[in-house]
């Protein structure tokens, strides 16, 4: 099926079909989306990016809808990326997650727009951030990246969102297994969700303790307690965002945060082409020779890295 | 402190003094460790590699230490290398799970290890791979890769191991959540532990059918039931490795394996001295001034990217 054109003038004025249109240039890999993304780029860096992550089952989908119709009410157009890092296999028709998120998708004002992987999980990430990128440029105000904290997916939510928050339940050892999972360094923010269940306070104060004894500079993150699924402590939520949000804007850490965006951006396109450019047919067939060779024992891969670097 | 130097006889005699100075020469990046992978690389491709993955709690290292027991009883020389991809922060503290290996690490025959990421999981795969190889040169015939399946680190022992195990726990909705997180794919064995525990059958059971009905060309994986603990399932879990050892040999998937191994590793060193011989100063600075044109919509990331590949 050939690519749909996308309309940009309807983009820029938020048009639901024209984003979903750019977002599908961007996920399948079109020629044409790099040249829109280019012409989009200078509208970009006017939306806040709110990265939502935790342990599956801790309720980030609900949290984040409620967060999206708080955000609503006072008048801002809100766009949610919610990335799926499912196996190539399941295609996210396992998770369900946005089956629930019905009580936004009705509401004109906020664009929802699931990501899979579809087999490459190495391309997911630059897909999420073109993606971000496109809302942003369609005026959409508040843009939430919501993904599961498992895989390599929490950290590039957290490399592309402005305030990243991390949900937890108070489940035992929940923390723990948040700071194993590298969950710890990336929140600006934590929510500690279904605070309603048993033990809440105490998960509360052991991850208070954890956060304390990291023995770090950083002024340690705040922690929310929520019952998402009845909209309690959404308001305390958007007030400690805001918090983040003004700090980071006065201490001049969130320019210096989407500098560094830019900076991997470029980055990560040049490290893109240097590779294609290297790798032409006759290198290819010199990789074969030398994987046979270092097969037999008769040349080690530095070597041969070696060898094709000086062809 | 300067690296003390690595006796390449002793090495190859099994010393694990110098198993251990050359897992270090790697884990900081010595300079000298190039050299010393480049001497070892022909005496590699003899051991046979075992990667053992699965959620937090799951009782790896315990499956892991009675399967090493179990191989040594058979008189074969193991290795371990337990990769830890917690927080750079914790620095592996935290975990415990080392605590638990104590039979094994006694006995002279097994070689332990744990690496962890020490703030930067960047390189912790090609450390890893590199762990092992000195593991195999050092003549290990068995040598086991334990991850927890978070962050990236399973996909890299996957893609390290010739046969990968994954351990799951009958709990509700476990293999579900395998499934999100991609372990599915990496799967060669799948074992179900701490299988005295109740749902345990039911939980063997739903594994079978998502595995069945995953419209996958592949045979699907064998699901076995031990109890870690007790020693219970750990022959039938060796015989299964075996098993699985003894098809990838007669199909010839064991050598391609290998043979995509060793090309990964050639075009992952190729592409860290394309990049890095690319970063010259002048181009880190034209990066900065780009990064700054692009904050302020003056350029784009295609463009800036463009014009340092044009430089």
């Amino acid at each position: 099926m050939a690519p749909q054109r996308v309309d940009v003038d309807q983009l820029k004025r938020g048009s639901s079909l024209a984003i979903a249109r750019a977002i599908s240039l961007v996920e399948n890999e079109e020629p044409a989306a790099q040249a829109l993304l280019a012409e989009l780029f200078p509208l970009t860096g006017r939306a806040y990016r709110i990265g939502i992550t935790g342990p599956p089952g801790a309720g980030k989908s609900t949290l984040t809808n409620r967060l999206a119709q708080q955000y609503r009410r006072t008048g801002l157009e809100v766009g949610i990326i919610a990335v799926d890092p499912t196996s190539p296999f399941t295609g996210g028709a396992l998770l369900g997650d946005r089956v629930r998120m019905t009580d936004v998708e009705n509401d004109g004002g906020v664009f929802i727009r699931s990501m899979a992987s579809r087999g490459s999980l190495g391309g997911l990430s630059r897909k999420t951030a073109e993606a971000v990128d496109i809302l942003d440029a369609a005026g959409k105000q508040i843009i939430f990246l919501e993904t599961v904290g498992v895989g390599q997916s929490e950290l590039d939510i957290a490399a592309a969102a402005d305030t990243t928050v991390v949900v937890l339940v108070p489940e035992s050892g929940d923390s723990i297994q948040a700071m194993k999972a590298g969950l710890m360094e990336i929140a600006d923010l934590f929510v500690m969700n279904k605070a309603d269940r048993a033990g809440a306070d105490q998960a509360v104060m052991a991850l208070q303790m954890i956060l304390h004894f990291r023995g770090n500079d950083r002024r340690a993150p705040e922690v929310v307690k929520t019952t998402a699924s009845e909209g309690i402590g959404i308001d305390e939520t958007v007030k400690r965002i805001q918090e983040h949000r003004v700090g980071m804007e006065s201490s001049g850490a969130l320019a210096d945060r989407r500098r560094l965006r830019v900076s991997d951006r470029i980055r990560g396109l040049v490290s893109e082409r240097l590779q294609s450019d290297f790798w032409s047919p006759q290198r290819k067939q010199l990789l074969e020779k030398c994987v046979g060779e270092a097969m037999e024992g008769r040349c080690s891969p530095y070597y041969a890295a070696e060898l094709l670097l000086r062809e």
